[in-house]
């Protein structure tokens, strides 16, 4: 088998094991739910979630909700209502949708289970107020804390005791049944706290913490609001339990297991790779370069793992992306090299405004280039990686894969 | 003991270990020179490398010729003629002493060895042109070549076959004693041939290389010199070895040693990096968070060992070098991590136009500078990354060394 045939291979699987649907089954499978199940879905990518539990629980489902972005539904599943709502505005909708939510789960019994299916998107898709908040309120008091330079971190901790289901407040109205929350992750670091304001995660912050930052930013708020942050989010939950899947650890951990299959011992350098497209490709150029000098840091047939968000500065005004760069740059860094592969693939299926989801090269790439008398410096120079990669056949196209969870980045040498 | 501490100390062992003297006479110990032995030094380091040869074989050494660049020998050494010559420019001196070292080394026999202590500047200083060409002719030669646009390969074609010691001649020479030459190399990839132009190592240009190159470029040379360029060079030699010494690769393998012996697992992962210095950082601190989060590619305690020469393309006007530059950028992203050190430093001992040979930081240091009011992004922006490592003991100082063999950069953790 070619080693760019083993490329794709590793590609494909790697993508599909974070794909949604196979994600949540993989979670499920890990987990045994005896008694009736209540799904609730929110999120971009909350239908496929919910159709994936579906396929995998069947009638140990007794009803569900879903919640998801205007025209991201798919059709009916059974035993669930399916509502779409706003995003990334929340709206009306949402509102009356996250109180089906609720209404699903008050008054279960210890021996029910709550399925919590949560995806990218879902903060402004689940959202209901305290008594007496209105969603006017929490926009008006966002725009003041923007305008004072306040974080996000510090924006949620106030939106968060405003809310009857953020910052645990979710998985208070599940008790005394068990939460299951299987967590879709697109954000680097996986912060269960903050991932969709963490409706089933104990709250870090405080009633103290929100109320300070008014003090801070000397914020007046009318007296509904100042009573409604004094009532304190839990610090505890013991109902819960989470599973964070389809997020770019499992994408990296998919792709060992991947090259494993094929003969290339894993190693993974990394899961938050976040330096210059090109300095990344330079940087596993010069460790292709030591592994096939030395064998180290690895002995071949070895694959380098790395997942993650590369960033590109624009200096040129070609076409392109991170991971097309990425791959470009390292071209130049194994030329001449046998037996080397590094390509660089976004999870989504597109990298920057092309149409190919990244970029593949060989030791031999460096030199189709000199032969087809093109540039490598220039095209990189002008942040042209596209054309080059595409008349050389070094680009990598899926289609949009329907996941996202960062970059795929593999060093493979034989 | 401290990180900091064995950091201190990893970088001084590894540097000790690649100074000339050290790393002459760790080779001599691996060859065992029976007979008398002829020494023939030459390059910047050659007294340092002759006087270590002296150390070590004591009156084993018959006699020998140190050829150096003018205020670099340091007094006599027993048994040897010590010389002075130009450099870059080859002299007359130069040529007189080349003489001097080809009339020691004819009429060997062989149980006789010639040792050849070689390092940078040699090819200046070490020369003796064919019967009837002088250092004008090479001169002229080189500039038309120049001026044509020839790669520094081409150019070395042309000049190692107009030489009489250059090309592998040297060797020829010395036959039939045993040339054992020690090559202490600042040269990225030691290609041996073209290391002062290879005198004591087949030659992999051929005389038609030569004449095809006159072709190529349309210069037309005088008769003496056309049948000086049809003479070929030796394309193997039976009566040579080699101990490449006191290059990047040495430094990396010392500071593997170094870092094991204070428990520390060693991981080489290049000697060749050569991607932005920031960006370098930016890389080694993603992997320093996955081994603090998953203990992937390796388990605390450890040391990642880079070997090399980044560069900085220069934006702001502040003041630093490429190693300072690396450790700031690195402190952001190892921000707030526990037992994390990363440093990188010239092995001479200078980094950029400072008084510092490299900058050191801990997950500790991005904190730091908040707290001192000072901008990590700020005075990275300005290239500027000396004042903030002075300001917070972040400087690596060590004063010149005697040696250079690019850069060590090094990940700890714990």
């Amino acid at each position: 088998m070619s080693m760019l045939q083993d490329a794709k291979d590793i590609i494909s699987e790697s993508i599909t094991a974070v794909l949604p649907d196979v994600a949540v089954k993989r979670a499920l499978a890990r987990h045994k739910l005896s008694g009736l199940v209540y799904v609730v879905a929110i999120g971009k990518a909350a239908w496929k979630m919910a159709a994936a539990a579906h396929d995998a629980l069947g009638d140990k489902i007794a009803a569900g909700v879903v919640i998801t972005k205007y025209e991201h539904s798919q059709g009916p599943i059974p035993h669930m209502e399916i509502l779409e709502a706003g995003h990334p505005v929340p709206d009306e909708n949402g509102l009356t949708a996250t109180k089906k939510a609720l209404s699903l789960v008050e008054n279960l019994t210890e021996k029910d289970h709550v399925l919590f299916l949560v995806s990218g998107g879902g903060s402004a898709l689940f959202e209901s107020p305290l008594t007496g908040i209105t969603l006017l309120d929490i926009a008006d008091i966002t725009k003041k804390l923007l305008a004072c330079g306040a974080s996000i971190v510090e924006i949620n901790t106030i939106r968060k005791h405003l809310s009857n289901v953020k910052g645990g407040r979710f998985a208070m109205h599940c008790a005394p049944a068990h939460v299951l929350s299987i967590v879709l992750s697109d954000v680097l670091g996986d912060s269960l706290d903050s991932i969709a304001s963490g409706p089933a995660y104990p709250d870090r912050s405080t009633s103290q913490d929100a109320l300070l930052l008014l003090e801070k930013y000397g914020i007046d708020l009318p007296p509904h609001m100042q009573a409604a942050l004094k009532l304190e989010t839990p610090k505890t939950l013991s109902n819960v339990s989470f599973e964070i899947t389809g997020n770019v650890t499992a994408l990296c951990q998919a792709a060992m297991s991947a090259s494993k299959k094929r003969g290339y011992s894993p190693i993974m350098l990394t899961t938050t790779l976040d330096s210059e497209a090109r300095d990344a490709g330079a940087f596993l150029a010069a460790i292709a370069r030591e592994i096939k000098s030395s064998s180290q840091p690895a002995t071949p047939p070895c694959a380098l793992i790395l997942g993650g968000e590369t960033v590109v500065h624009l200096k040129g005004c070609g076409k392109g992306g991170r991971n097309q760069e990425l791959a470009l740059a390292a071209a130049k860094g194994i030329d001449g090299l046998s037996d080397v592969v590094i390509f660089s693939v976004g999870s989504d299926g597109t990298d920057g405004p092309t149409d190919a989801a990244g970029g593949i090269v060989t030791g031999s790439f460096a030199g189709q280039c000199r032969e087809a008398g093109l540039s490598l410096d220039q095209h990189l120079q002008d942040n042209n990686s596209y054309p080059v990669l595409k008349t050389l056949g070094g680009l990598i196209v899926t289609g949009p894969t329907g996941t996202n969870v960062n970059d795929l980045t593999v060093l493979m040498c034989r």
